[in-house]
């Protein structure tokens, strides 16, 4: 078979081609070929498999071309982050909205109604005064986002719907929780210090966290992120039960957990690197963001939280481990 | 001020715009100048009121430039209705999703921020197997819209509510029930016969109904469907309590209970007109929609629901006998 993942050289981009390509399968089918389509060229590791091709231009660009190279499944990844379309209200429209058209345009004028699964977000919740949002969202909570990242991710939700009820894509949403811990440097996502808070410290530097220890939020291990996403591409269509959005299950944990969390694993010197300065802008985002998560139809398709924060620090530091580079990013564990 | 309204030669844009013309002021400004943006001309009366210019083009050519026109307010009408969407996928698209896209960055661009009342639909409510529609929707009825005009409708709405948070407009969307009894002749929409079975047996004409006598639905007749929309466009923006979207009130009525009122109304003759033969595709799409309707947030700005469906159909002799056709019109209405 043939996959494209759009956003294929990002984070979870490359990390769901490498399980995909080691795994070698998907849905039954033989990975023949992998097109990884992003603005920047994937790792090494990847262009260096014979079934890995590079497709390096903005999505918007291309995305009528992807639309006739006959692909059968597509993992749709691509997205700007949530400050960015804050702070651009033109590139989140262009990057988040435009581009996801273009795509399923493609798809839809090319006539193979390939299999696609499309990455939303928990961000399309949101405090709407006049419907509060619930300390635990799940599938059916009311979905009000408050800011453009949310609000592009629940139209593409059901603009693939639309197109998959009209069987022009089998298209799926699954909603990510956030996901951490994410490795390199912060991103322009409000969410950022999720990772930074663990990562930061990990490595032997100070690191800011913008909001309460209170703060709760629903998290996920980069890991059993991509086993969901795998998951909702190989469930039979029937699974969905008439909507193609489905929440991805989530660890819900406090800041001050998660801090607790480090220093279980890594040492009081790690937690020590990190302090509280509040960040408005940041905070705000992340009030209007949900406490917790609750997802029993990834469930019913064997999908559950991870099992500990503790788990997830370990799984980042395991996953550096790997890395050539794992005296820098590991440089404050304690050992 | 100046006024925008699109589709403004449409049933409900022209009505609207007479309404208006005649009050002469809205939210307490005086109506200096109403533009009404449509692919055909607007109706001779309005034409010929010097406040009113005309802009006969399709919306979605004309969007941009409308949007430098410096509008002080805007009702945008304008829309492809359900069966053409259904039949014509990329017709929805353009007149329903693209031309609102370009009339809200016209605005953005231009930065001035007009009041603007959109035209959604209760169509973005829809049965959605994993989560069964109740029996009577309300604003925080979760929204899951089973065909593309109720797709476009809901996601006009969140693009709405976004452009109005980061201040590019005022945004407010007016969810509008079945509006009935509506004058001419049947056009493209699933909903046409909720009309169709009142006005046609009141001409001396045949009427089929495509949907069993006890289908339920919650309408309203065009006098309370314009006056709703001037009460969102009047309201004061904390009336939405942060959500952009009101569902308009509506009468629940069933099919055989329209017609138990023709015939109170009308005569014996006028209810025997219609016959009952089902139209498959008719019937699925409005077996996707609400049985009825509560709108309590619309009930806070003094809106209610039509008081009986006997005052709609009279309604709708009244208009015709202020039409110079009335004796075409009102041919099969007992003297």
């Amino acid at each position: 078979m043939k996959l494209l993942i759009t956003g294929g050289a990002g984070f979870l981009g490359a990390r769901l081609a490498r399980t995909l390509l080691s795994r070698g399968t998907l849905a039954g089918h033989r990975l023949d070929k992998v097109v990884l389509a992003d603005r920047v060229a994937p790792p090494a590791d990847l262009v260096a498999d014979p079934r890995v091709e590079a497709r390096v231009d903005a999505l918007l660009a291309q995305a009528a071309a992807l639309g006739h190279e006959g692909y059968d499944g597509v993992f749709h990844l691509a997205s700007a982050v949530s400050a960015e379309c804050e702070a651009d209200f033109d590139l989140g429209l262009r990057s988040n909205l435009d581009s996801t058209r273009a795509l399923l345009d493609g798809f839809r004028l090319a006539g193979r109604a390939p299999r696609l699964v499309f990455s939303s977000s928990i961000a399309v919740y949101g405090p709407d005064p006049a419907v509060p949002l619930p300390a635990i969202v799940t599938d059916i909570t009311l979905a009000a986002p408050q800011t453009s990242y949310g609000t592009h991710k629940l139209i593409c939700e059901h603009l693939i719907a639309d197109y998959t009820r009209k069987g022009y894509i089998d298209g799926r949403a699954a909603r990510l929780m956030t996901v951490t811990v994410r490795p390199g440097r912060p991103n322009g996502a409000a969410s950022s210090f999720f990772s930074g808070i663990i990562r930061e410290p990990l490595a032997g530097i100070e690191s800011i966290c913008p909001v309460a220890p209170d703060v709760s939020h629903p998290v996920a291990s980069p890991a059993r992120t991509i086993e969901g996403l795998i998951a909702v591409y190989e469930a039979d269509r029937s699974a969905f039960n008439g909507r193609t959005a489905m929440n991805l299950p989530g660890l819900n944990v406090t800041v001050g957990e998660m801090l607790a969390a480090l220093e279980a694993v890594a040492g009081k010197a790690a937690r020590a690197r990190v302090r509280f300065e509040r960040d408005e802008r940041i905070a705000e985002i992340v009030a209007g963001w949900p406490g917790g998560a609750r997802a029993p139809r990834a469930a019913r398709l064997g999908l559950e939280p991870d099992a500990s924060f503790a788990d997830i620090v370990r799984q980042y530091i395991d996953d550096c481990r790997q890395q050539p580079n794992a005296d820098q990013t590991l440089k404050g564990l304690q050992p």
